[in-house]
């Protein structure tokens, strides 16, 4: 087995903070996204879509898509629960990973995308009117986290879950996107410390 | 138990498509998103991102995202697997539902609510070159499925799956898109027909 790494990009980290966080240890081939060897044969044999992470089996199948990743080593190593234990609870936890993906880090995302210079090769066309379209979108999102924050320490309530690790890289990726966490979201800057001391955090 | 849901709108139909695979009936309460009724007091109160489906639990709990009250029902009731059987199935399946839903149904949406003058209070600002920028996107994803159905009969293996369901409901929003599915794209075809075919369509 072993693990088709992107570096500092959100996705491949998701699944290294995932690891590090469940303590499984699995070998990493690194892959030079900024040279754009994700565009490779390595990358492309096993994911046409040339997207990372791949995770590769030892029989050669290929997993792709960050949570799927995830999900399969949830299946095998149960301890500690990152998606949830039980019916409800999985629901509860796939549901908050859900929102922190679709109305934070892709919107985060959409904002460095459409309008960093260094993205003019990957994001065709960028669209900087898009771009800035998303950053009241985060900016409500951020607002809203900061009062659920209110009543509980994770965003998925008492333990520590993907969600966490969704939101946390998202919130880590405001920053080349330009975008400011507002000082006054106090409840959302205690837990985004309280993510980020924790070992996992620097996988 | 109740589900709070919204018509003819793609998310609240992958919930309808998957209890019907499944053979589930609970009660349905229908909301008018035409008449914006998910703006309304009854979603808000449940959820505060107003939108829909929202399943509603005996005890009040609520679950939101459509593929999260999906995971409760297929945990409850396991049969037909939907979502994969055993860790490396349920990655694959997670994989292809993901890649259907990012690289499809997204994309799909993006050309609808940033052109299509009945989302014009949906989709604030509407930006018409994002639209099109989406368009090509699509007809890409198409052509690569196309050739992914040469060898199997769905989408995540030899089994209909939750993958299944989002990428037909992804088709069928072409249609309010305005794109067109190539007719040469034959397996694609064939395998929309099946899918569209299965008594759980019509849901």
């Amino acid at each position: 087995m072993k693990l088709l790494d992107g570096g500092r990009a959100p996705n491949p980290r998701r699944v290294r903070v995932f690891l590090a966080e469940k303590g499984i240890e699995i070998p990493i081939e690194p892959i030079d996204m900024s040279a754009m060897e994700h565009k490779g044969e390595t990358v492309t044999e096993h994911n046409v879509l040339q997207r990372l992470p791949v995770l590769i089996l030892d029989d050669g199948t290929a997993l792709t898509e960050s949570v799927a990743i995830c999900r399969y080593f949830e299946e095998l190593h149960p301890q500690p629960p990152l998606m949830g234990a039980g019916a409800l609870d999985k629901a509860r936890v796939e549901m908050w990973q859900r929102r922190m993906e679709m109305h934070l880090l892709l919107l985060v995302a959409n904002v460095f995308r459409h309008a960093h210079p260094a993205m003019a090769t990957w994001e065709v066309p960028q669209i900087k009117e898009f771009s800035d379209a998303n950053r009241p979108k985060v900016l409500k999102t951020l607002i809203w986290l900061n009062d659920e924050l209110k009543n509980r320490p994770f965003i998925a309530g008492e333990r520590y879950t993907i969600a966490d690790i969704t939101a946390m890289i998202a919130l880590d990726f405001c920053k080349p996107a330009r975008l400011e966490i507002p000082q006054e979201l106090e409840q959302l800057l205690d837990w985004y410390e309280r993510v980020k001391s924790r070992p996992s955090s620097s996988a």
